[in-house]
């Protein structure tokens, strides 16, 4: 059974609330389920987690370096901020996945650049919670 | 049945030949058939082209006004180029999914920037020929 | 007689179904009788063409240098893109003289740089279908 | 009978005397006889106006807001560096026609830039006085 | 009893009709009022002055070096494009308050550089004509 | 009662000692208690707090979503960087107010651009201390 | 006898007030007199005038096209930001010097761009009111 | 025998009458013989082609890949603007030249860039026809 | 005795592990043995810490406000993203010494910024762990 | 008697020769007697100085730190690229007069960045030869 | 018999030593030979040289002045940041060749500007030693 | 026993009277004595030299290829602007140690890009004369 550390950055704790004409209405909890029963018809065990800190991001992102078999990472607005993300995302040799709820080059150009696709070279945008079932669809794939 | 236009833009008639080490062995061919296989367990009808031609390419954007249920698109080069591909996209009232093989933002800054994004929101890119079967999933989860 | 050529780029085809609020219900057809009817007026013959290749516009440029009087030209897309059409458009020896539908300086940044202008220091911007006939009036005085 | 306010900016009293290669040798008075005449065919009664002041130019727009069809304005140097008169245009709700004797984009970079065009989405531009004619036409197409 | 210049630029006289959405439905008049009235109840003599033309703002500015105590600017376009009134505000040894009924750095790009804000280190924005309330108030607390 | 958040950035505990010559000898301790006696006369309930963590002031900021009447806030140096802070200030729906002591404007270039000011429209800048004074009167305006 | 028109821009009235640091303690009406008795040596006849306002500044340039022999500008804030004043400049065909009193180039970025170089080639910056002392020198060379 | 491919980009089919100041008085047919004479006397056999069309250019180049020994390319107003045919070009393993007519640094910025440079190490720029003749003597050196 | 606080920014802790071909095989805790080791010679007591936090950070810098006769401090990622680390080292009026075990000049752009460098003028990078060493040196010979 | 230092940078000993439209006729040799005469004039003892050399340039304003009482310069191409010679002229106490024959601000782009002008905020430009004897009479005035 | 100047910038006399994978095995002396021998084959007396100075380069070019037919030259590392090469260049009106061993547009971005081509513009770029052959045959061809 | 070649570039030598509030009292010879007496405890012979000229930089670095075993270079104003000098660092296969007095990110903007730093990864910065011995310890623990 392959273990899955799928991290959530800044203010996707507060999905449903937020913004849901580009967000949509399904609260962070709802895709954690998704996750997990998804994830075990790909005999997944999904470590799901969500924090505000950079520094937090930082710490689980290390944590994966021993016992897991893959990474999902919607970092927010880190993904765009946040070089400190970026080193510790260098510092795994397991898959790495980036994922967007929405597609990040539709929206302000401050969200253009990405400090995780330069490390994480596989991203999936813009399906809204759909992103985090293609992601593990193609964590599967890699890990078979 | 749903019917779906998979366009590929330049150079990619020319895949499994060209610089494995970043677009991998398998030919475009190769990926038509896994496109046809996995869309038939969708029901889908795929119409799989390539052309090295941006005007070609914008004419089959604009056949996808009629008769298409989805258009899946790899623009290559045009990707980054085109603002004739972007305005034929913008034409369309179905959903579009844009696929690369490779991550754009991890290769040269010529790359970064895309003028399909601007239009198709929905981004699978860096999971090589396998971003083509995420895509099609992805469409049949719209069109569901 | 004057022979004028009026040439229009990607995705006028679709003129009057693409996003009216913008470019109006007219369609391209519509335009290209407007065109003969108005250039009757002035004692034009009207050859009036679309394309949505690049290379196909720069041909039709070329054919420009021979028995023609004047050249009005809509690039859309390729406005902005193509140094070929602008490498072309320095070919001629006879007015040139840019119209477009909508103003690009309204729109998106990547539509405030034209090609064109820099050959073709005639424009008309902004009146929708109107512009085409301003174009005409303005070729008819200098032809005068 | 229609009222229409064309204002002309900085400098364009000094017309046919200034870089006649550029701007032609029809002076200001002979393009405000020429727009009379033609704004009679169009039942125009033309108020015909000059200042080298960026100020009354925003007066004189203001006065546009009561009894008045239409504004015609070839901002000259003032269009590229004045963002007053850009908030003045704004205020308007009848059609603004901008025009140009030359086209700026021709010229020095700093004449691409262009803050009446945010407002004005019609421009005439590169036709020498004949950009007033043209302008004339446009706004009685649309007062019509 | 402390003299207080009150200084607004273009287009402000046309407050309550333009782009109320922004502005709100109150005119230069009524915020004059505003102003004479909550200044009595600091002691305050305001003298209260709108011009569209830059230079009559710098002479203005240049009468406030005799005979006042403080000054409240509301530059409007010119706070974003005019040297010169930065350089007027900088002959000044009275205190300086910078007012924006709305939020300049909310709006387009070209109003985010501010040549008063480099001058008068006081600023308040956003509040609509209340921020012409606050500035006063915050004026009183320094002369105080 | 009105509760209402007043939330301080990374090295505003350090007032009073840090450079008094930009930002004056009071103490973050000492604005705590102008805050509570000045709103207090507006019938607020102030609770106000600092962090030197980017993702402790999320978290804070989050919290201003149930239970709080408005959000004053100076987020100091995350003023600048922090695109976490601007996704979380875009959650609420209370009025937002963004204060300074001193004005970044004034300072060095890397302090010119804000993302809290791209959502919290109103800004006090530039008045010591007497900025969250101001910034309560206003908030006090808005919730009457 | 030779008539020369010097021209001073914006806020140099108020010279020998405003930072004596950067600009020494002369007045405009010590500069003025110094220019006149200058002029006197070289046969000149000196028109001094000083303006805050753009406009009158292109009314003044536009009146040296006829009666006068040499233009003297310091056009102040102006020489960064005027583009009209630039384009007055160029109708004329009498000899221009372009003085500042202190060098724009050791100051802020903004005074660096001069829209009065480009069209006036002839510089004199940076010995304070001796600048228009060498100035006359130079027109008197050139006039000699 | 050596097969070499020279491909020519767009409006070359022109040269001769075009802007004879720049590109000389010769006819691209006049350089197509002296390219067969000259390739004669190093045992090549030319395959001389041009097109205006991007997506062409791409075809020509991808069939390069079979049967061809070198490839001498003068892509014009395509090697400013074509990633595609960049992309084409690192399909290649035979030697690529570069050639221009004139030096493209010699002319606007919009011809500094150069996609093909990129790819094809060999440039000779700027001997008029003559550069195709430098060029074959070079590809028969790298072939000896 | 001097207490010396030697501060460690994100991913340090995972030293010996990450990227040994530019980081070397040590780990962060033999680095601190030679700290303290090499610290004793210079009668130092070294207080050595690492956290993955920003926020940390800045607690731990103001730490150094009392108590501490210097700073030595390799912030990593937050060299080059953190404000806030900046504004926290410029409350203090020790001492500071910034290392970095490799050059950051001959990695990415992105890492060519440095806020510390800004603040702290001694800087050490490049001797791998050997920088720490040096820099412990630099603050003796200070401190002496 | 007063001992001036007159340094001249790269290609003005080709003065006389080299583009007469630009510079003049008059040679190096000229100017130098021009300089020494009027030098004669204002009781100056003219050293008078020309090099290709960047390196002997800075080696000659290093002189000029004893036994002379002021500094002209035409630095040439190194007044846009020589930092050495900046950093040189910071050695100095005595005033540096900065000459030029044209003014590069009419020029290109690369010639509107001066390093001297950061240092000797004293300008003389587009006199020609005259420059010189402005430049002396300038350092006469402050010598005095 | 032509006399030819064959000039050489900084490092290259360490060739066939330095970074052997871009610039081959082949010493300066080697290619001096290379140049003397075909040299004489066209009937020209080749004077080749090497200089690490800019200064000397400057004076070489000048010298080029009189009694030479023709320069070729690989200014090396001053090709991208030398304006006094260019300014000599400009001197010269014999034919200029600009040659390199490599081509510097693939190589790092400050060598992709060329102050060399503004001037010669004539270019050999990426053929090794070969570079100087073909750029003796041009210039043979040129002053036949 | 290790020779050492310890290189100062332009006006190092003026060191002791030059802004001795950035560089210190000590003059460069100074600091040739402390190198030489701190050299002998490691056992290195010092090679110390200083220039104003770049290309007798490039040719003493040069010299560093045979018979030295490190380099030690203070590049002072060619730090930023000699791409030479940084051709001739990337000769040499020994150790390089860039020092500077001061730290140059300190200071202007165009001191922050150092030619040096891309190829001497290992740097000491603003240590005054002691950045000179930490360099030459940090050579004596490489070469250990």
């Amino acid at each position: 059974m392959a273990r899955i550390l799928v991290l959530n950055g800044p203010n996707l704790n507060k999905l449903g609330t937020r913004e849901p004409n580009i967000y949509g209405t399904q609260t962070l909890s709802d895709i954690e389920k998704l996750c997990i029963d998804h994830g075990t018809s790909h005999g997944f065990e999904i470590d799901f987690r969500q924090t505000n800190s950079e520094g937090t991001l930082v710490d689980w992102i290390q944590e994966a370096c021993d016992g897991y078999h893959g990474v999902m990472i919607n970092a927010a607005a880190y993904t765009h901020t946040s070089l400190a993300v970026h080193d510790a995302l260098k510092l795994l040799s397991i898959p790495i996945i980036e994922v967007h709820l929405s597609n990040p080059h539709e929206r302000e150009d401050f969200r253009h650049h990405s400090y995780v696709s330069l490390v994480a070279a596989k991203v999936i945008a813009g399906h809204g919670a759909r992103s985090y079932i293609l992601g593990l669809d193609a964590l599967a794939e890699i890990l078979a």
